[in-house]
């Protein structure tokens, strides 16, 4: 295969970044694949104006990401990257669901939900030689992951193709573990970052940093290309970040009241209002760690309480109360992933934003 | 009092700061007030280079306080900050220190010290009138605050002698607050910054943000000129923190190597080896969380455990196992405090730090 590094030749401040190295693309921006809110509409939107648009695979069924995979190959030539999360299954255990449950009897009772009517299910999903065999047949030119690389065997299936694989790094440690496990490009995720933490070496939350120290002891800890993730949401925060040694940027929340993504309407009035300068690492929503708007659920339990059970068992028991609750207009039990940029969230077009965005590197 | 900003000038990019502005210094550099770890030469060191030295007062007598002051005053014209804590002291709580020499009897019969010998007084004080009375004599031109602003009459004798006054926060809100509250410029205290958090009008540690969010936010959210702070070490750093708005940078931890700093060996080895990579918010050391490097206290008891006592109470009982580790060559009980840029930490003299961080400017 051709490596479209090779065909390099001079390039401008404004071409001197990862996806134009890699891809040609204009822009230095990554959309940051982001589950349950968007589909292949906002990564064609990104696409468009010159980034890398992104589809989320954890939570969809393998139907359902083939007519993603197809819907945007049908309306792009665009590169695209297809993510998946790569976190080990627990087991059933099924004295902590009774906690569980427990705990959320007080809700079952206030909004009249049957807690045996919820489905045990998994949930989210993990990559898996299944999913690299639906892949082979739409060969995306970027595939991420989070928590982590899967295993060697899944790795090269990836690689038959030619794709470029990229994981999340939230230490200097799982920085150098991804570059030695074979990542050709590593995102250092900020701790201001929204949704799920990417840790996968340590549990230990006091060893994540925030990206303004990060960034940089990632960047000189590894030789392959870093993507600064967490808190851009501006043209200046990406100059920032160029700065501090990022040669591309990956942007999630920026995205959310775009009107290309499924953003509930909850998730966006909650962006909307002074909701947006308050959020917090909660493990309440799934079971791992994840960064999202100050909810009741949080204020109620305190948003790390172990009650919850492992990931990603905890997040069935709430999709009901989440359901009955979001009928009446309240954020109550919804994950509102959100970064500690959600305050800076504008309401805009996609490419618009992605062009906004991209300006910030020259 | 002639304002010196009145006889600004065109000015070039390298011109275009907080202390340029105010002052005519050369570099947009505050040296972070340190307690414990710097005295009146570190401050020379950076005014020598052409940034912002400062003193921290809070853990020291009138008298010493006096002695540093006439120092600095003896050996330069340089402009001089000066820095003190604004907490209230909490009353005394018999139950609580109980609890907290409980908690430490291991250690206590580890180290062969005798709790009943422990100073119970205050450790650190507050700003008071003696205080100000005691700076009047040497006019300081910038007086900071940390945990909000002392009471109006006491900030009304600051501004006798024209000084401005400066103030830490780490929410939107608090800057907003300090603006109203007669700040004339006012540092966003990023999560990543050693020593303690800043925070004052909320005890809710999931509202304090990244710098990477945190200061373009408080850049929009006030008029007065913001200074960035935390995590900032390298003139990387200092561009980025320009990107997102700052007029000025406040460094800390990276002065903790410098020769003409007082940081004891125990620090300096941690700083300099893998333990520079850990940093946690701990209330353990004094009562309220600061960031330090990880070490054994935080380890067995947890970082933010509840057990010590009300800020700055828990000190004093550390002080003689601290003094007995550290004979010992050991950090178990010492206060490391460090931002979560340690491992960028470098040995060189200050004036040397200072101007290669203010290259980072232009």
């Amino acid at each position: 295969m051709t490596d479209p590094v090779a065909h390099r030749t001079a390039t401008t401040p404004a071409q001197d970044h990862w996806l134009a190295h890699q891809f040609g693309l204009a822009l230095p921006v990554l959309q940051a694949p982001m589950a349950g809110v968007q589909d292949h509409r906002l990564a064609l939107a990104v696409a468009q104006a010159g980034g890398l648009g992104a589809l989320p695979a954890a939570m969809l069924s393998p139907a359902a990401l083939e007519a993603e995979l197809t819907a945007f190959r049908a309306a792009s030539s665009a590169p695209l990257n297809v993510n998946f999360f790569c976190h080990v299954p627990p087991e059933p255990d099924a004295a902590a669901q009774t906690r569980w449950l427990s705990a959320l009897q007080p809700y079952f009772r206030e909004w009249d939900v049957d807690p045996h009517s919820i489905d045990t299910g998994p949930g989210r999903m993990p990559f898996t030689e299944a999913s690299a065999d639906l892949l082979a047949a739409f060969r995306p030119e970027v595939v991420s992951f989070h928590f982590g690389l899967p295993a060697p065997h899944l790795l090269a299936q990836v690689r038959t193709w030619g794709a470029r694989v990229v994981a999340s790094a939230t230490t200097v440690d799982e920085a150098r573990w991804l570059q030695d496990h074979g990542a050709d490009a590593i995102i250092a995720q900020g701790l201001e970052a929204g949704g799920h933490r990417g840790h996968f070496l340590s549990d230990d939350l006091t060893r994540q940093a925030g990206l303004f120290t990060l960034l940089p002891q990632v960047a000189r800890a590894v030789c392959v290309p870093v993507i600064a993730a967490g808190g851009i949401a501006t043209p200046q925060s990406v100059a920032a970040a160029r700065e501090l040694g990022a040669q591309a940027v990956q942007v999630g929340t920026a995205y959310l009241l775009c009107p290309e993504a499924t953003t509930r309407p909850v998730h966006r009035a909650a962006l909307s209002g002074a909701e947006a300068h308050h959020t917090a690492l909660t493990r309440l929503l799934s079971g791992r760690p994840a960064r999202g708007l100050w909810n009741r659920l949080m204020q109620d339990l305190q948003p790390m309480n172990d009650v919850a059970p492992a990931f990603p068992l905890a997040t069935n028991s709430l999709v009901p109360l989440r359901a009955a609750a979001e009928q009446a207009g309240r954020s109550d039990f919804s994950p509102l992933w959100a970064g500690q940029a959600a305050a800076l969230c504008q309401q805009m077009p996609a490419a618009d934003l992605t062009r906004l965005l991209g300006a910030g590197w020259q």
